[in-house]
């Protein structure tokens, strides 16, 4: 999307043909900075450092790093080495893991020395393919942005929480592929920003990236949604997620469930945009089965800003002496989301919805 | 309640026998500061400037302004100018004005000569009312506590949003007073504390005040309460109110609508916990009738904390150049709240529920 008037993805090959250039995420909202990986190892500390984020985002990266590294030495010992060593920087994202083993099959059975060009087509599909599916997720989500438009007068409100947004992706993002699609196409869309403690991501990269390709916006605290359901200020709500169960019950950031309890009480539709790689076809019962990530307290305890001279710091915000506890992401239960937007389509949150859009599935 | 080892109450008359002594809330909880305030501006001046916060001690304050007006100048012109310049100060809060006109009524009726020290002790009858009304809004939830406690193994696990505590009123606070009636009655409970954005009042003063009085509490963000629900680690919700209709619906701080949907959501008991002059017997529908006070956009943007250099300043938190809105207060409504813990008792949230405490208010 665009930041100022130029078009960026969130990552792309450099001028040279060969280094891969990313924007560093970590400096984001105050810095924009691009930075060009040329190895392996850089694309290893990209990832640990998280100054690439977001699950497609992060296997397109690995997927550069296996070029990066056939590059300078193709051999199979190499292969299975880097395999590891990029696998090790983040091993519970799920996308890093597919993108790793996609990569791995595909070189494994070419010569050493046809490696690296093999690698290096294929993350470029990689990048492709992801954003072909935030694409169609957006045109998807867009039908049902145009109907409210033509029954309302002003905006479309949207409400949004944490960032699915284009820097979490190589490009549209999920959730907020709808809201670009409706803006781009001359559709008055209006975005509550939920602020999405601890990390802030709606604060700092949603309301960042909306900022910058001119999508109108405003931040709210994550306390502040459920009022402005109630005073009929949300059309809808948009979220992405980071692992949906067959039966439909969603694993988005923490907070998610509780604009969903809102969105239910005042008839405020509530659609959640993924990719169906997201959905996790072994699961069936969310809140008992999917496992919640408990984070680092200071993440609660200490927020990052930029002071007003300018100087980028982390200050403690809780009392001093007090304990926090952080658990990352929540559940929310099938029955509280009006539908899953996929690239195929939109899905009753529901087994017989999933598998109606993807009947392969169909247990057999 | 205890800081450190001594007790405190939020309002004092000083050893001199004429100041009067508050905690300079606003240096906490990075600073614990008393201040002695020897003249009516004084007195103004910290009511404006929010060194005290909470409708019961900023009446109670404003009754000691008036005492030190009186001492040095009991005349009728000055008793109207005080009225008139406290009410100023924060000119919504109401219980300032009913503290001022209960001052006026009795000090008008009075010679100049005696309005002093009718008005010292009329001050510190208000102080002492305060302290009863919160010690037994305290014994009828501590019996709610008692109850979870017999039933469960483990801590009882309190949710409370915001600061209802001894910080906003004399002394006990309001959703904080059965838990320190629990604490000091030796009935193991811990609390949950919602950080409460975007003024931190639960990161910041819940979570000091409990600390120094020794109560386990964890400090989360406003987005983990439902998930917390969810899995069963909330026994009960306690908050307070601003103001309460007289059919039960709650107005309290932004976010509080979320954590009684939360709550249904999951068989967890909400509780509202208020000194029935919170009660406002002309209003029937809370989200249709009662004012949200929007506030500055700044209170989002930007976060005071404290730096690792332990300097206290304000940095931004949200990116540069996107607007953000700052509704105050949220509306719960009666058919979410459990009870209302008041000092005659607990209600039922609706209109014959409070009557049936409350038999006095009955229309005739």
């Amino acid at each position: 999307m665009k930041v100022g008037s130029t078009h960026f993805r969130t990552i792309w090959l450099a001028a040279d043909g060969w280094r891969v250039e990313i924007i560093d995420q970590t400096r984001l909202p105050f810095a924009f900075e691009t930075v060009a990986l040329a190895s392996e190892a850089e694309v290893a500390r990209a990832i640990l450092d998280m100054l690439v984020r977001g699950a497609p985002l992060i296997g397109a990266t690995a997927g550069y790093g296996m070029a990066l590294a056939m590059r300078e030495d193709g051999s199979d010992g190499n292969l299975g080495a880097v395999y590891e060593r990029l696998h090790a920087t983040r091993p519970t994202a799920i996308n890093l893991r597919w993108a790793l083993d996609d990569m791995h099959v595909r070189l494994a059975r070419r010569s050493p020395g046809e490696r690296a060009a093999v690698a290096y087509a294929r993350a470029a599909e990689i990048v492709e393919e992801d954003v072909e599916i935030n694409r169609r997720i957006g045109l998807h989500g867009l039908a049902l942005i145009r109907d409210i438009a033509a029954k309302k007068d002003g905006p479309v409100n949207v409400l949004t929480h944490c960032n699915a947004g284009w820097l979490a992706t190589c490009d549209w993002g999920t959730a907020t592929s709808p809201i670009y699609q409706a803006h781009d196409a001359g559709i008055p869309v209006h975005v509550w920003v939920d602020e999405t403690r601890p990390r802030n991501q709606g604060g700092h990269l949603t309301a960042w990236e909306l900022g910058h390709h001119g999508v109108p916006h405003t931040v709210i605290v994550d306390n502040a949604g459920g009022h402005l359901m109630q005073r009929g200020q949300v059309d809808i709500c948009l979220t992405g997620t980071d692992r949906t169960t067959a039966t439909g019950d969603v694993a988005n950031k923490i907070g998610t469930y509780l604009k969903a309890l809102a969105a239910r009480d005042n008839g405020v539709p509530f659609y959640v945009c993924l990719p169906s790689p997201t959905i996790d076809w072994t699961l069936r019962d969310g809140v008992a089965e999917i496992p919640i990530e408990e984070r680092r307290a200071d993440e609660v305890t200490e927020v990052p800003g930029i002071a007003p001279d300018g100087k980028i710091l982390r200050v403690r915000v809780v009392a001093l002496g007090s304990p926090a506890a952080n658990p990352a992401f929540d559940v929310t239960p099938a029955h509280l989301v009006t539908g899953l937007i996929t690239e195929r389509g939109i899905a009753e949150a529901s087994e017989a919805g999933l598998l109606r859009l993807f009947p392969e599935r169909e247990p057999v």
